[in-house]
C-alpha cells in the first residue's frame, strides 16, 4: 500500500494524465489510500493560480471559459478545468450539456478537464472541489479554472477555493437579477458583462457601477468591469489581463495570505463536519434506523435524536477523516 | 427559563404572530432556550402541508408564489411563506428585491412571511429552513410555501423539507437550461411552465415531456406539467389542484411516510454535522489559530490538522446541539 501511494503521488507530480484521472476517481469513490496520496501531494501544491468563474445559466459562462482556456494555452500555460454541474441527488451523475463547448480543448494534452457532480452529500461538493484543485496544482497546472452555475451557498463555498473570482452577468435578465447582484458584489473580484453586443449592455455596466458606488465602505480592491462577447472571443484578453492584475494585487498587498488562512480553516472544518456526518449517516441507516422512525412519527424530537446519534457514533469512536 | 420556554411555546401554539417572529429571530441568533422552545413545539407539528417552489431568476417564481398565496387565502387557509434568498457570505443580510411582489399579502394576518438569508455558515441554511417550517406548522399554518432560487445543492437540501416540490421553468432561456432540467427532473413533483404566453412555451412543455419519456424507469408519480401566466393569474388554480393531487397521492400510497423518514434522517445528521462544525470553527478561531497558519503555509496537511482539531474539540467534550 505504502508503495502504491508513493508511486501514484510521483506519477501525478510528473504530470501523468492517466494517474491523475485515476486518483481523481479514487477520491470521488473514497477508495482507501486516496487520501494518503493527497497528503503526499500537499507539500507540492500552492503553485497554481486558481480562478473561479460563476454566472447564471444562459450567461455564456461556458463559452467564456473555453475562450479563457484558449487564451492561456496560447500563452503556453498548462490549464486545469473543474466544471461543477448541478445534478441529481439520486443518480449522482454529471450532466454533459454545455460541457460540449469545452470539447475543442479535450484533445489538447495541456488541458485537463474534469466535471464534478454534486452527489447529494452535505458538504461533499465543496470538499472534493478543493481536493481536485490540489491534484491539478500538484500535477503541474499553471492555472486551474473552476466553473460553477449560479451564486448560491454552494458556489460561495466553492469560490473560497479560488484566488480570483470572476462573476459573469448578462444584460436584460430582468429585475430578479438585481437582487442577486447585491449578493455577488462581495464574492466578485472581477465582473464580466458578457453578450456585450446586445441591447441593454451599457445599462448593465452602469447598474454594476451604481451598485459599487452604493457600497458603504470602499473595498481595498474595487472589482473592474470587463465587457466581453464570448461567442466571438471579444474582450477575452482584457478579462485575462484583469485576472492577472488581481493576482498581482493579492501578492503585493499580502491579501493572498489572508485568503489562504481563511481557506485552510474552511478545509479543516469541512473535513471534520464531513467525517462526523458520514459516521452518523451510516449509523442511521443501520443500528439507528428505529430512532429515525421515532422522529418521523414525532415521538422523539430531532435534538434528542441527534444527541443519541452523537453518543452512539462520533463520541464512541473518532470518525475516519 | 423553564417558564419563558413554555410561555413562548404556548403563545406560538395559539398562533400569536409577535411571539412567532421573536422565536424565529431567536433561532436565527441561536439564543439560549430557542432550541428548547422548538423541542416543546415538535409534538404539535406535522399538520401543515409543506410546498416547495423553485426556479431560476427571471422565471417569475415570486409572482407565482404571491398568486398561490392569494389562491389559498381565498380558500380560507392560513399560509406561511419562507423565502430563501441567496445573499452575501459577509453581511448576512436578506435581500429585498423581488420580495416586493409578496407585499400585497404583508398586511394580511392570515399570511406569515419570512425571508431567510444564507449566512455563509455551512449547512446553516438548510437547518434553519427546517426549524422555521416547524414553527410555522406549530403556529397553525395550513400550508407552508418555501420559495428558493435555482436548483443547486442548497435547493435540493431545502426541498427535502417539502412534501411537494414545484419547479418553475420558462420558455427560451437557451440550451444551458436543458442541462439543468435533467437535474430537476428528479426533485420535481409538479412542473410549471410559466410565461406560457410567450413564444416557445409549447416547445418547453414538449421538451419536458420528452425528458420524462426518456427516463429509464417510469416513476411511481409522473410529475404533471402545468402552464401558467403568473402575471395575469392564469393557471394558478390548476397548479394548486395539481399540488393537492400530489399530496393526496403521497397519503394514499404511503409515500409520505418514506419522505418523513428521509427527512428525519437528514435533520438528525445535519444537527450533528452542524454542532461538530461549530465546535471546530470556534476552536480554529481561538486556540487552534496556529494550526490554521501551518496549513495555510503548507507545513501541515489539512487531514493531519482535521485530526488534531477533532481531538481538541468534539472528542474532548460533546458539542452543543
Amino acid at each position: 500500500m505504502e508503495n502504491v501511494i508513493s508511486a501514484t503521488a510521483a506519477a501525478v507530480l510528473r504530470g501523468e494524465v492517466r494517474a491523475t484521472a485515476r486518483l481523481m476517481r479514487a477520491l470521488d469513490d473514497r477508495l482507501p489510500g486516496s487520501t494518503d496520496v493527497l497528503r503526499a501531494l500537499y507539500p507540492h501544491t500552492g503553485r497554481a493560480r486558481v480562478i473561479g468563474l460563476t454566472g447564471n445559466p444562459g450567461s455564456g459562462k461556458s463559452t467564456l471559459a473555453a475562450r479563457l482556456v484558449g487564451h492561456w494555452r496560447a500563452a503556453g500555460l498548462k490549464v486545469g478545468v473543474l466544471a461543477v454541474d448541478p445534478s441529481s441527488p439520486y443518480s449522482g451523475g454529471a450532466i454533459l450539456g454545455d460541457r460540449i463547448r469545452m470539447m475543442e480543448h479535450a484533445a489538447d494534452p495541456g488541458v485537463f478537464i474534469r466535471s464534478l457532480a454534486t452527489r447529494g452529500a452535505l458538504g461533499g461538493l465543496s470538499r472534493s472541489t478543493g481536493d481536485l484543485v490540489h491534484v491539478l496544482d500538484a500535477m503541474g497546472c499553471d492555472v486551474v479554472l473552476i466553473e460553477t452555475v449560479g451564486v448560491g451557498q454552494d458556489e460561495i463555498d466553492i469560490m473560497r477555493t479560488a484566488d480570483t473570482v470572476a462573476v459573469v452577468v448578462v444584460p436584460g435578465l430582468g429585475d430578479e437579477v438585481q437582487a442577486i447582484k447585491a449578493g455577488i458584489l462581495e464574492i466578485a473580484d472581477v465582473f464580466v458583462v458578457n453578450k456585450a453586443d446586445v441591447d441593454g449592455a451599457d445599462r448593465t455596466v452602469a447598474d454594476l457601477r451604481t451598485l459599487q458606488m452604493l457600497q458603504s465602505v470602499t473595498p481595498p480592491w474595487q472589482p473592474p468591469i470587463v465587457s466581453t462577447v464570448a461567442a466571438r472571443g471579444e474582450g477575452v484578453a482584457s478579462l485575462a489581463a484583469e485576472l492577472d492584475r488581481h493576482g498581482a494585487w493579492l501578492r503585493k498587498t499580502g491579501a493572498a495570505s489572508g485568503r489562504l488562512r481563511e481557506r485552510a480553516a474552511f478545509v479543516i472544518s469541512s473535513l471534520v463536519r464531513d467525517a462526523c456526518g458520514r459516521a452518523v449517516d451510516r449509523w442511521l441507516a443501520g443500528p439507528g434506523a428505529a430512532l429515525v422512525d421515532e422522529v418521523a412519527q414525532r415521538h422523539t424530537d430531532p435534538f434528542a435524536a441527534a444527541h443519541l446519534a452523537l453518543q452512539a457514533t462520533v463520541l464512541q469512536r473518532a470518525p475516519v477523516l
